[in-house]
């Protein structure tokens, strides 16, 4: 708590200072400096003022929310296709225009970055990324070729962060709704060449420099296993049953060789809940679906003219989804309790994933549940960084996407819906980008937010890989040639 | 110069920090504080670090970026219709892809802001405002309906930030590409019930309430006489044509009334460059151009599969651009030169308008060249801002647009190009949001960022119309009763 000695004052200042707006309960319960930097509007839209979001000057607020690193922990939190666009959809659905997500839009310092990848041949920029170029800029702090999982255009190895965290004794964990194989959490614990390179047989096929059998390290499953983060949550649990083709753990299924290796391996809400410990003597591995695991709301697809021709939606919760399959927030409270016990500090990635994967299918419903679900995590990740005093949490981006807010009347060439927001106005979302079964990413830079210890360094214009940087620095973690250190992972096998 | 007196260490230190980067001109020019916070890649892109915009930890260099109000000038530069694609997409095609703008990414303290306007009856959100509601909602701090100019929901008038500067003692200026008459010109200087009541003629039929022979204030054009800035700068020649109703100048035009009330009216480059002063005694009015002033850059329209069955295009210079025609960024220097006199400072709005209108027409080298007009516009206002050491300067935009840069081969239902960029590789960019000629605005957050005295106020998610406050604060201008004030305004009758 040291770091925030001094702000007990600033929380007095900042509760008088927002008295006289009201419909400000969260000022009271203002504990850390950025209270008067992020909050929704105060009152009355129509009015003068009525749709103000700051209370006064912020000056000596975001002074205050300016901490020097190093960080303890850093928890980073990214939402899958999660543009400017995607947070503003989310936010009028959710929250209404005027509000604000307590968590996404709570982070004080905030920024732009950019996030192109490369051609594989040229070395050129490919002005859209895909999940797994971007993924390795931050991971690994090198551009890449799209479908690169923490390889550089040369099909080279470089130490990813948590590998770094890991060899510095920190403890690590790898959250995602996706399966544990998509690319955003395949960055942070493998090195392959084409990202749908899961289990052993596609990587035979694929990514035959990879495979085990060929002298490779393996599939991105049999890789994680030996990363060997202490917490492993999402998706992703058919590549599990897959079987070794070479190696120590040949003939066995995958799940067979985590078990053997000592992981706990639970599959369901009740049974995370109940895990108490997870380290390198005994690391945890969530498979809570076959596939990616299942969205939290659900509404029709987006159609041709759906905005006009038909009336606005109401999203509802998805029906197909179990009591037991974990909220990503249940996952990273779990995540963020079991690696805290690490006297060295922790490194935590999170992904909401699927507003990406809903943004791609043109389901509005399912993309703003999705962004809601990842709210949810960011406030989880702050709850525990305001109470630390000691840990940096980031919450960004991978690339931007399709979904546009348009005009309630437009006529679209794309897929377009209504929807009735929170606001209880109509909301129009279009998907135009693409005639195929599949939106498509688009370039656009992204918002990065921060808060603690060593946030300043997302604000102003950053590049993805610039994110590797700051987060190896915030943590202090030493990196010796890249190449080298990723080729000789620090990993612990066991 | 005395609220940078601090920073000869501070540029010491960025300079030596910088040093070991290389392809790093720009750092010896280092005056202020927030060099190492913004800057284009360090080298080769495909290489670890290669991509970094960052030359280090940017915590102690945002801490001296953050400067204490009040300011003794505000800029405020406005891109309309610049959301993060529009900005992406010129940086990506005018400085690469790990490029930056000198001035629009040059500024060291960056946040999103929101900017939905009203529906006039039920006065709840409208998600897609037009340019009108959106500069009101600066201009004024109040948010209104599309199509209104300096009124709220009801049509009630609110005082404008340049007749709060004007009635301070300031010296005001409003500059931009478009028609003065254009809504974001117009929301500084006029009170109007719809956006194209820019002459008497118009506002007889579309604004009744508004037109002088009803007692009204008159029409738009009418309404910036009355106002009186010291410098009005743009295109829309053709309104002053008109001939006024009633009152005092009736039967008259308006540029016989501009001329009759002390308006030193010119109509080209060399013209301007001649004006020595310009204030209260004899204001000046540029009019570049009948209608919108002509776009910088020019390039074929946007056509369906164009990215895919066209081959790339280069921009080229608009040949029907006349040298006579100043720039935005001469427009800018005049004014700020004109400006600065007033010891009591100054208040400056400069809008690259056209960004918003090549949006429209899908047109993707009238829209870059449009951006980096602005840019350059942009480095001349943080020129001034440097050296003088006073001056809050603002870059944002009024809403999100259409366009997105899309995957090279992607096919799309709306209209695409393809360009090579500075980068030498190829970027699609669509426009997929109407089927009608005209693209639509988008409801994506936008980008706002600023340096200098009060900055501080831009991070984090703000509102549109925190700006107002904002700015308002930061030059210490006193407001009474908003709609009161509006109502009897400040102007000085010529």
């Amino acid at each position: 708590m040291e770091k925030f000695a001094a702000t007990g004052l600033a929380a007095l200042l900042t509760t008088s200072m927002l008295a006289g707006l009201g419909g400000l309960a969260q000022a009271q319960e203002a504990k850390t400096p950025e209270t008067l930097l992020v909050r929704g509007a105060a009152g009355d839209l129509t009015q003068a003022a009525g749709a103000r979001r700051m209370g006064g000057d912020a000056t000596a607020d975001l002074r205050k929310a300016i901490i020097d690193g190093p960080a303890r922990n850093v928890i980073l939190l990214i939402g899958d296709g999660m543009g400017d666009s995607e947070i503003t959809i989310a936010r009028n659905y959710a929250e209404g225009a005027g509000g604000y997500f307590k968590g996404i839009d709570a982070l004080p310092l905030t920024g732009q970055y950019t996030h192109y990848s490369l051609d594989e041949k040229t070395g050129k920029p490919d002005y859209v990324t895909d999940s797994a170029a971007s993924g390795t800029g931050w991971a690994s702090g090198v551009k890449t070729y799209n479908g690169a999982i923490g390889v550089d255009i040369k099909g080279e190895p470089h130490a990813t962060l948590l590998e770094l965290a890991k060899a510095a004794g920190l403890a690590t964990g790898d959250v995602s709704t996706a399966e544990l194989q998509d690319a955003t959490p395949a960055v942070l614990v493998a090195h392959v060449t084409g990202r749908k390179c899961y289990g052993p047989k596609a990587t035979s096929e694929k990514c035959p420099s990879n495979a085990l059998e060929n002298g490779g390290k393996g599939s991105i499953t049999e890789q994680m296993l030996q990363t060997r983060p202490d917490v492993l949550l999402g998706g992703g649990a058919e590549s599990f049953e897959e079987t070794a083709k070479a190696g120590e753990w040949k003939d066995k299924t995958l799940r067979q060789q985590a078990e053997a290796r000592g992981f706990t391996v639970v599959g369901d809400a009740e049974a995370l809940q109940k895990v108490d410990a997870a380290n390198q003597d005994k690391p945890l591995i969530g498979l809570f679906a076959p596939g990616n695991m299942p969205v939290r709301w659900s509404g029709p697809k987006a159609s041709y003219h759906g905005n006009v021709d038909k009336e606005p939606v109401t999203c509802q919760p998805n029906a197909e989804r179990a009591e037991s399959v974990p909220t990503l927030a249940a996952m990273t409270q779990k995540a963020i309790d079991l690696l805290k016990t690490n006297d060295k500090g922790f490194f935590l990635q999170v992904e909401g994933a699927s507003i990406d994967k809903q943004d791609h299918a043109a389901n509005p419903c399912a993309q703003i549940g999705e962004t809601v679900d990842l709210d949810e995590a960011v406030q989880k990740a702050l709850d525990f960084a305001r109470k630390d005093g000691n840990t940096l949490v980031i919450v960004t981006a991978d690339h931007a996407h399709s979904s546009q807010i348009i005009p309630v009347d437009d006529k679209a060439p794309g897929l377009t819906e209504a929807l009735t927001t929170k606001d209880g106005a109509v909301m129009a979302v279009s998907y135009g980008n693409s005639e195929g079964d599949s939106q498509e990413h688009t370039g656009a830079q992204l918002r990065i937010a921060a808060y603690g210890p060593g946030a300043a360094n997302v604000v102003g214009l950053t590049d993805q890989t610039d994110l590797f940087y700051t987060i190896r620095d915030a943590l202090q973690l030493k990196q010796a040639n890249d190449a080298a250190s990723a080729a000789k992972p620090a990993g612990t096998s066991g």
